[in-house]
């Protein structure tokens, strides 16, 4: 293993040389730059890579994969390092591979509404390139992410419950194996029968399975018409209630999203707001001007009759940014309730029916822990995150939040919930990964594991314990 | 293996003996049984297996798998029969076990749109049992499949361009792997980024890494409106240019079917109905009246444009079923082209704008065979097939079936698209997997195959050559 060397990489001599020769600058040792690719965002500790690559094409990625696999070296690969659960760390060392340079478009077919990009590419990137095609990729997770990060961690965001997760629209993937030798999952046909759906497989692996360096992704056409709206709730529950009756008659939201009135609080003191300090829903709805308008309409019925009042929707884009604005702006207001405080935040996932219990359990909780933690939920797919604020010089309030944090993802997984909505199990949540589908299907991950990376060089430490 | 069994079904005595211990009379060794679960629809050979079970329960399939492993029994699940690629053949003998016993609809969650049924419920059965609950389930393949059989074959349909396929919509399996152990993966929440995604490995796998017991399927609410629409058009390529504008500016269309001339002749004839021979469209928009209308208005509007005439729509049920019925009826309009002929059906799949290019490109080989082939297609997906009525006592022709079929595929993968939509591999569609995805690729696939079936039991035959 990577222990043995003794160049200083802690890699065999002729492994850092032939990494040299293929790469040049492109390799580096140098801490300041390894220990950018030791924690990604939000991970407490900083587990660096013993040294650094830069590739610029999937082929040099491959004769990276094939260099370390001869010397038994670990590869931990990454992009741009906005991971929350220590996907990206090396806690045995190894080389960090990091993806950013291959921020190539390569296509974009507008006829079959798809596109391929390297793995370097933000989703952000793609979108700009986009615009004048009238075509947009919907996933959204917030953070600028990696569009092959956003695979490998099977993210998804606010855009999920209309858009789905990046399992539904990754159409297809290359990927380095940790020989080094390449394949290509899916294809260019918007459905197939045939054979193993390997493409899902490595969308959600958390690079411990191969280097995704290309993905394929679904596009979409922007709507005519996008209409936001926000709307005031006496209680959590009668916020639920709506959204659970508003997809069940069939209104396709496109975005749907819950703020506690912590967050509102929050919210009102960061961006100088006066909404009432109630639970809010903040709707997103695409179509034309004619079907928003009625979908926006309905839910304000529906919200009506589950306690919703101050209902405000708006067309103009300046009007629908100032609507959401606070949505937005919920992170960074969990930031600045508590100057000097570090944001941890974490993820669930529970049915749609539990949400409120769930929302409201580990409120109780936190406030009964003394902790600072607003919550905002993508409440169409029961999806929540709990921001807390942790004082760093307190040691004490970390081992709360983790309590809190804790039981909040036993209490998901007790109604048939998952421990992590899309951010992924990284470091942080093998444990839970056990609780939630049972040893034996852990077990069988592991024979996938063994079967496709037997020497264990992708990612180690991560996904399983 | 099973052949070297005394007892006339090719087991070892004691397997036999466990086996009716177990089961009683729902284990048997008759012939006419037997041969009921050799061949499935429209796969040309007889292949029984040596035995058929018939289990009722999860636990059952578990003890059954148990002592198949512990005697080296292949075993072949089916459910009701209707695979079109000889799945459910046994090549190798062993233990044939129908799920189609196991039909309790276990649970529905209105809440949170979602169910659990048992692996032999049919999907007509699942929506007859909603029907009350103003919640359906969309995947349609045409007949009345088993649930569990859907999710083996990665099944889809005429819905799939609205609703995706079952990669879509099985929220989770339990699945009794050959070993007789139970998993369960997947769960209640909408989605999770825990772990491998083990219900998409399985769903598509055709029965070749376990046996899918119980199937957790998402639900939809039914559509206040459904709106039915036909129109003609003077080429094939622009009835397909319609479709692709109409997804490409977000029309949410719910089904889109492609009948060619061929097809709408034997409709004609079969049906009693006037329709100029030419393609034809077949929608049906779903949503609230206001957009179910504008949706219809558009699409006439585009198919205006691309040469479409005689655009008709309707509302009622009644008459949306007379607009549908031609659809409906093509199956069984291409037998009755030619009585007493045998009809052989097959799909490709292609990227939309290949679509039209592929479908001319087959028919003029069918035609240059002289050969009575009706074509239809999901064409929002680019996934269209080919029922070749075929007289069964002309063996020229059969081959000339194959000859027109082998180059469909073979143009479909070079456009990047699939051997299979829909139907999945079997038996038949081996060799072309290879030509799909590459070596590299299957050689994958057959590496968590040895990994979850290192005995080479389930299913053996299917998939891999």
């Amino acid at each position: 293993m990577a222990s043995i060397g003794v160049d200083g990489t802690g890699f065999a001599p002729t492994a850092t040389r032939a990494l040299e020769i293929l790469l040049g600058d492109r390799f580096t040792t140098a801490r300041a730059v390894r220990d950018q690719y030791g924690r990604g965002e939000s991970y407490p500790h900083l587990l660096s890579p013993d040294a650094a690559a830069f590739p610029v094409s999937t082929e040099e990625v491959g004769r990276i994969a094939a260099i370390c696999h001869a010397h038994r070296i670990p590869m931990v690969p990454s992009g741009a390092g906005t991971s929350l659960e220590g996907h990206i760390t090396a806690p045995l060392g190894g080389l960090g591979i990091n993806l950013s340079r291959m921020d190539r478009i390569v296509a974009v077919n507008e006829a079959d509404l798809d596109c391929v990009v390297e793995a370097g590419v933000t989703r952000e990137q793609l979108n700009q390139h986009l615009r004048a095609s009238g075509l947009f990729f919907p996933i959204d997770p917030g953070a600028n992410a990696s569009l092959g990060g956003m695979a490998s961690t099977r993210a998804s965001g606010t855009n999920a419950v209309r858009y789905g997760t990046m399992a539904h629209n990754v159409l297809g993937l290359t990927v380095i194996q940790p020989d080094g030798r390449m394949i290509r999952t899916g294809g260019r046909a918007r459905k197939s029968a045939a054979g193993y759906d390997l493409t899902r497989l490595y969308v959600g692996s958390e690079g411990t399975l191969g280097i995704i360096t290309e993905v394929r992704l679904r596009l979409y056409g922007m709507a005519e018409t996008m209409v936001a709206a926000t709307c005031a709730f006496d209680t959590l529950a009668g916020a639920v209630e709506s959204v659970i009756q508003l997809v069940q008659i069939g209104v396709p939201v496109a975005r749907v999203e819950l703020l506690d009135d912590a967050q509102v609080r929050a919210c009102n003191l960061y961006s100088g707001l006066a909404m009432p300090e109630k639970p809010h829903l903040f709707f997103e709805f695409h179509g034309s001007k004619l079907a928003t308008q009625e979908q926006a309409e309905t839910a304000q019925a529906i919200a009506s009759e589950h306690g919703g009042s101050g209902f405000e929707w708006a067309v103009a884009t300046e009007d629908r940014n100032r609507l959401w604005k606070a949505r937005h702006n919920a992170y960074f207001a969990s930031v600045a309730l508590r100057p000097g405080a570090e944001v941890w935040t974490s993820d669930v996932c529970v049915p749609v029916s539990h949400l409120a219990d769930a929302v409201l359990a580990v409120r109780a909780d936190i406030d009964r822990n003394g902790l600072v933690a607003p919550i905002v939920g993508h409440v169409g797919d029961g999806n929540f995150h709990v921001l807390f604020a942790i004082d760093p010089a307190d040691p004490s309030e970390r081992d709360r939040a983790e309590t809190v944090y804790a039981a909040m993802i036993d209490r998901a997984i007790a109604v048939g919930g998952s421990c992590t909505g899309e951010h992924g199990i990284g470091m942080v949540k093998r444990k839970h990964l056990i609780a939630e589908h049972g040893a034996d299907a852990v077990e069988t991950m592991r024979l996938l594991k063994q079967a496709l990376d037997p020497l264990a060089l992708m990612n180690p430490g991560k996904i399983f314990l």
